[in-house]
């Protein structure tokens, strides 16, 4: 069976379709308030987002001039009050969420894929396909502080870069996709990074993800059957393959979409991960890093993620299974709900505590907010083709 | 041997030095900025909050009239905003930390302990020795919501409640020191709460806690050699005596002050406790709720809180050794760093990711502020008698 090549779904996920829609509404100044309820939702289509927030489960305010944002993802200042968005097209834009403006905006690069924030909120980093490397800038100015491009091999070629995440004590820790290898970049020196090198970890590496604790990396691997395991407490033992064998190289299905590792999946000591091209969601004990269930879901799972307290996990689909959500039980391991939002759900995202959960419905225009003891939809909020959403509270949490 | 009662340490502990000092300036409207690096410090002899900053590590504002703050605690409002701090005179004041002002007062009680902040951040519960129950309050105005006496046995007397911790799905966990019950309040309809009763959980037990998930609430047994454990996933399980015949009951030491248990001394799977009485820290495996170790200390441990990427155990003592901290290496299990602030160190609060770590020096009227990776202290504040530090990220966090 052919393989698909990584560039496939990739271009399918990206392929953004320009509405020439009139702006909705001016910015507005939110004045003094708090920001811990805060947060944004991205308009993919039309390069704008909107502030949000969740304790009255309302659009705040609008902001536009963002650029292309298909597959934007988004990283928030300590304070809470600016968000760092990072769009498909090598620009960072930082927005000021309490007066709904962009502060500053830099075209870093020409195809980009995400950003992390360090420890202390100073550096902001982003993963690069093309150049393919990370830049990292001074999350107040957004200047270039250090610029680390991902070459590799002898004839200087530069991977893309993928799974780039924060690590404890200035690190930022990411993949390079071309050449199979895990960088750690140390930035305690900003204006000298120095970074280890991890090569051979396997082929094709898409994602990776790392623990809410900031120890273990794990990239996924598209070209082979297994994950990429790296103790960040312990680098020098080097990268160990986990769930070799899962069965990825079985009888691989057809992938409509990459799935991503990115996110909490992470409940009583178990992480629970998609499966590529399979119907399943696998179940890893972080104690031996051995399966111990994988769990038959409704199609491709792309975002597996725990709810904070750890006692549901949530999953979306590609096509065309993509109108539903499942919820998993953990006790269970069983799925107890399923959801029908609507066609295109693209991201989910809790409230700090849980108790809801945020997800976008591209195509019917529109985000829904779950109660996530009822499953009861408590709220519906129109939105232009929304993808990712990001509630500020991720500020505090290490890897996300 | 005498045993000492909790009257005896706790007095000692509440043994505010009211001291006439004059108001050290005006308040400060902070005007518009965000609230995801604000805190608060509590300076316990005169009846004032510090705003505080984490980022650049600075007071910004003072908020006097808080009445007697000996034993104070706060939590936030879900936007960060305000704080609801619990005084020991039964005092409660919603501070706004932006306008640095009180916005409201209510003398709920006689004499109170500390309160919780219900998981969508609508409640606000304070737990009473006297009269001995739990009132809750609406968050946004502090009208009383709901009036839960702690009665007990058949003669109608009332317990002091101690414990109040928030769990998921708008509920209340609390302990009666005299009764040895646990209670789990079900506020989903405030105005009707249903309460359910765990009795003969053992003797005095004198304070507990949640772990990070929300799942498992512990109390600590004064009178017993050994914890109360119940699994709020399973109530119906009952509760469980774990860690029995720890050491307690072996050959109690004079106990100066009472340990306290609510925080995060959660890593890897593992829960770090104060024994009380003994210069340890016990280890316990929460897969299988057996003792793994137990780690020698300076002294008696008081406050034993796990950094945020739970690789550092952070532990304070009670007299005569409450001028250290010691630092515990979660991988060996050992004491790595012995830190000396200075003499009266009664609270610490990690930054939310872990860089830094705050601590109050209660007699040399100071908070320092260390660097968790190098140890170095990176700032001092002064602050007049300081004991509890709180910063807005607990807004975002189960049991805290």
């Amino acid at each position: 069976m052919k393989k698909l090549s990584l560039a496939a779904p990739l271009a399918a996920l990206f392929a953004a379709a320009w509405l020439a829609l009139p702006a909705a509404g001016a910015a507005a100044d939110l004045g003094q308030r708090g920001t811990g309820d805060l947060g944004i939702v991205i308009e993919r289509a039309i390069g704008r987002v909107l502030v949000v927030e969740n304790s009255g489960r309302q659009r705040l305010a609008e902001v536009e001039g963002l650029g292309d944002l298909s597959h934007a993802a988004a990283v928030f200042s300590r304070d809470g009050r600016y968000a760092y968005v990072f769009g498909r097209d090598g620009g960072m834009t930082k927005v000021d969420l309490l007066t709904a403006s962009v502060v500053k905006r830099v075209e870093q690069a020409g195809n980009s894929i995400g950003g992390a924030i360090s420890q202390d909120g100073r550096l902001v980093a982003v993963q690069n396909y093309e150049p393919g490397g990370v830049k990292v800038f001074d999350a107040a100015t957004l200047e270039l502080v250090a610029d680390i491009p991902a070459t590799y091999g002898n004839a200087g070629a530069r991977s893309k870069v993928v799974g780039l995440v924060d690590a404890p004590g200035s690190r930022f820790v990411f993949t390079l996709y071309d050449a199979g290898e895990i960088w750690i970049a140390d930035l305690s020196d900003p204006a000298r990074p120095t970074v280890s090198k991890h090569a051979n970890i396997g082929r094709q590496p898409y994602d990776a993800l790392v623990t809410p604790d900031g120890r273990y990396y794990i990239a996924g691997l598209f070209g082979e059957d297994g994950l990429a395991m790296l103790d960040l407490w312990n680098p020098g033992t080097g990268v160990r393959r986990i769930l070799d064998g899962y069965g990825r190289g079985e009888q691989p299905l057809p992938v409509f979409k990459m799935p991503h590792l990115r996110g909490w999946a992470y409940a009583g000591g178990q992480l629970y991960l998609p499966a590529i091209g399979r119907h399943e969601v696998l179940v890893v004990d972080t104690a031996t890093w051995t399966e111990t269930a994988r769990i038959p879901v409704k199609g491709q799972p792309v975002f597996v993620m725990a709810r904070p307290d750890g006692r549901q996990i949530w999953v979306n689909f590609a096509l065309p299974d993509n109108g539903f959500v499942q919820v998993i039980d953990v006790p269970t391991r069983s799925v107890i709900k399923t959801l029908e939002p609507g066609p295109g759900v693209l991201h989910m995202e809790f409230t700090p505590r849980g108790e809801q959960v945020w997800v976008s419905v591209r195509d019917k225009d529109c985000v829904r907010v779950y109660d996530t003891a009822s499953f009861a939809e408590v709220a519906t909020l129109p939105a232009d083709k929304p993808s990712g959403i990001f509630f500020t509270s991720r500020a505090n949490r290490i890897g996300l």
